[in-house]
């Protein structure tokens, strides 16, 4: 990558600083979840705003300021000299537009709303949370107000998480999804096949770790993922890290008593790490060096994560690994069980079990919860109740507990409001991403044999490679010639369902 | 701890940032010694070198600088404020008398040195390495002039990893003690007991990593290892590290020939470990907070390892452990032939393969070259020849390669000349606070029941809590009552070994 322009390279050498200092502190959060024993916490929270502190201070420093300022007036001619503008006008417009005291009071107040959730949800007692709700609700409003916005608050936040998404487009899209996606649901959980899908998963089955250890690096290896640029361990909750550009990190976990979470939530981190370490190396340092956005990310996690992993005929190609190490606890489990037991459909309460039908439902709840609260439409002290009106009518289920109601998620409780759109967006990227791949790539062959790096290839190609350099919008237009349509998803679900299930 | 004067709080409060950003660095260095993947080595390197001019700059802060230096005029009352300023003005030495692009280019050089040490050991190659060493021994004497010294440039090395150290000191010592130890190697190797020594370490045998997992975890705790403060990890060479103040870190390496090996040595890591976690808590983020000197850690974990750890009476106390894990493997030896394994004297050409009674023999030759090279006394082209000498005059071997000889050791590559004697020290140090704990604990006893906890809590009351607050000199004096005498060691080697081999 060549810059030309001289007043960029300044801004881009002093921006190299930011770039190490927020690994250096993806480092100690890696650990943090991966290694840290418990005395050492309250030393690292401070380690970490430390950090986050310098980060902030190295936005707000005048001199990186007044030359980014200066950048953005000059005439930049490259692609890439324009997306790094554009990317640093997304950090500028944060920082320079939202005063430092309330980003510092934002961040102290969601880590001690992070404690009172974690208690709340221990002790189902909604009420306790309502106060921190409360003022996280509005940290985010008085947010929204200072980066700004045309229609609607809950925008500017949006834009924070998916660059250019707003409420009235996810409104148009989960509209359309949630109109096919609640019947569907209905059809397959009401089908003969469903009712008669065996399960083999049990307190009287047991998966060693080790066992499922050497299956996650099976299949992390035939993904492509390069562990030599990064690394495999265990934390409670799956994730995945960048902590430099050659050193891309993923957690699993390992459930004995269930093979299959372990297996498919690998797929689905280390479909996050194919992209980290799939990036034009060239723009290590430079605000186009990771993934774009957070629903790129799950487009390509849940990809892997469903449509190869829970793929039928690659399940079918895989089940020899699995017959071979659970030779006994599978013994009796015909192919068609194991297929649809990797695809049961259960419209449930939790939103990190669902499937992958009912799982835009969940998102859809919570964009609706967000947008309303953010607006003003719905009253903090009766989102609970408003949470189990909209479950029942989405999922058919509701909760008595706030617990598994509106306690569930941890975002809230970071401050994290327009989050949860970009796992729904991923959804649906997917689907458009896979019908295009299809025109190229012979799929259904390409998983019968296992050749998963045929897929690697061409995501790296057309997805990963350009890391920032497009905003999503004009990446799906790039990559599949059209503007997105939940209708790819749509059709991917019904036509995988209704094989799986015999529906008519 | 109360501090009173208001310089002095202030001062403090600037340096929390310093022992903040070591600590941070600290742990980039633990996970690279321990997760990092190859490719990640490189952006790391540049993580640490950018967090260790952020410490530079700390300490060069004109601000933090002229409260020191309004500090170090001021009445200071207290034993702690008193040893806060003291310990400050070992990192203000350095910082302010040596020249900042001076501290830059010795690690630069460093950083180059040892890569081209390692290949040069690689290839036996002592002349391939021979201008970096000159570049960082005339670093090193560039560095003691600018810090001062009275009779000998090295003084000024060796105070800053030993403070108060003198050669004159060392050459006292060191020179009593070869007398003693050159006769006494003989003695040992040439008694009919040693040479019926059974070994039953080999190829042939086999100790599976889980097995000596179990009994390292086994030993840490019954040591006293807090590990809700700490943990322990695998690395290539095993360490301890802070990473805070309750978050203390040790690894260990597990070789399937040799059992002895992982438990020693995690005993060796876990004294340095118990001594940090036994620091007054009121000592987090102040210059007291870890322990005093490499020298006091050296005795603590050799104490460990060698006083405690091969012990006859504490083996005969272990030795069932050992048993039932290694049934199969042990079941031919005695526990004569156990002990003598653990406590088998053979001079060698590596230092850190030494045992108990040589071990003491490798650093003299080390203290001895770098006293002469320092001082001009032997020219650095004949380095090797010269190692080779002295080799064979104190242990009786030489190596014709370099590789076994000079070139052996990481240290001078890291330009860290007057660091090696600290490891004698700790030996000699160790066997004095040996003799003066039985006066108070019956050790024998001790170690006969297992009840290692009683021998931490000496250690903790008499050593471990008072972190830096007392230097090497004094805090010997405070605990045994008389300074330093090298005749412990002596008398503690004689005694040991003459009952193990039956010397007359």
């Amino acid at each position: 990558m060549k810059i030309e322009n001289s007043t960029l390279k300044k801004v881009l050498k002093k921006y190299r600083e930011i770039s190490l200092l927020s690994h250096i502190k993806a480092t100690l959060d890696w650990d943090l979840n991966v290694n840290l024993p418990p005395l050492g916490s309250e030393t690292r929270a401070i380690q970490s705003s430390y950090l986050s502190e310098m980060i902030t201070n190295k936005w707000l420093d005048t001199k990186f300021r007044s030359l980014y300022e200066k950048a953005v007036t000059e005439k930049l001619t490259t692609v890439e000299e324009k997306a790094i503008i554009r990317n640093l006008g997304y950090g500028a417009k944060y920082y320079y537009n939202v005063p430092k005291d309330i980003i510092i009071e934002k961040d102290k107040t969601a880590s001690e709303a992070f404690i009172i959730w974690r208690q709340a949800r221990e002790e189902n007692n909604y009420k306790k949370f309502l106060p921190s709700l409360t003022k996280l609700i509005d940290f985010d409003k008085t947010i929204a107000r200072h980066l700004g916005y045309k229609d609607n608050p809950y925008d500017a936040l949006l834009d924070l998480y998916e660059p250019e998404l707003t409420a009235a487009e996810c409104e148009r899209l989960f509209n359309g999804l949630k109109k096919e996606l609640v019947p569907l649901v209905k059809k397959i959980t009401k089908s003969k096949d469903y009712s008669n899908t065996v399960s083999f998963v049990g307190a009287s089955n047991h998966y060693p770790t080790p066992d499922q250890e050497r299956i996650v690096h099976y299949i992390m290896q035939h993904m492509g993922f390069n562990s030599q640029a990064g690394r495999v361990d265990i934390s409670a909750h799956p994730f995945t890290t960048e902590l430099s550009r050659h050193d891309i990190r993923i957690t699993t976990n390992y459930k004995e008593t269930d093979f299959r979470e372990s297996f498919t939530s690998t797929m689905h981190e280390t479909g996050h790490a194919l992209y980290e370490q799939g990036v034009n190396p060239d723009y290590d340092g430079t605000p186009l060096a990771s993934g774009v956005s957070l629903g790129i990310h799950e487009s390509l996690s849940r990809f892997w994560e469903n449509m190869v992993g829970k793929n039928p005929i690659f399940l079918h190609s895989v089940s020899p690994i699995f017959k071979s190490f659970y030779q006994k606890q599978l013994h009796a489990v015909d192919e068609k069980s194991l297929i649809q037991s990797f695809n049961t459909v259960q419209p449930s309460l939790i939103r990190i079990n669902a499937d992958e039908v009912t799982y835009s439902l969940h998102i859809i709840l919570r964009f609706e919860m967000e947008n309303e609260l953010i607006n003003g439409n719905v009253q903090i002290k009766d989102a609970a109740e408003v949470w189990r009106e909209k479950s029942k009518k989405l999922l058919g289920v509701a909760s008595a507990t706030d617990a598994e109601g509106i306690l569930q998620d941890v975002h809230w409780a970071y401050g994290s409001f327009g989050y949860f759109p970009s796992y729904a967006m991923g959804n649906l990227y997917g689907a458009q991403f896979l019908a295009t791949m299809k025109k190229k790539v012979d799929f259904d062959a390409v998983l019968a044999k296992g050749d998963l790096l045929l897929i690697k290839e061409w995501l790296d190609t057309n997805i990963h490679q350009y890391g920032s350099l497009y905003f999503p919008k004009e990446l799906i237009k790039k990559v599949t010639g059209e503007k997105l349509d939940y209708t790819f998803f749509l059709n991917y679900l019904t036509e995988k369902y209704s094989r799986i299930y015999n529906l008519k």
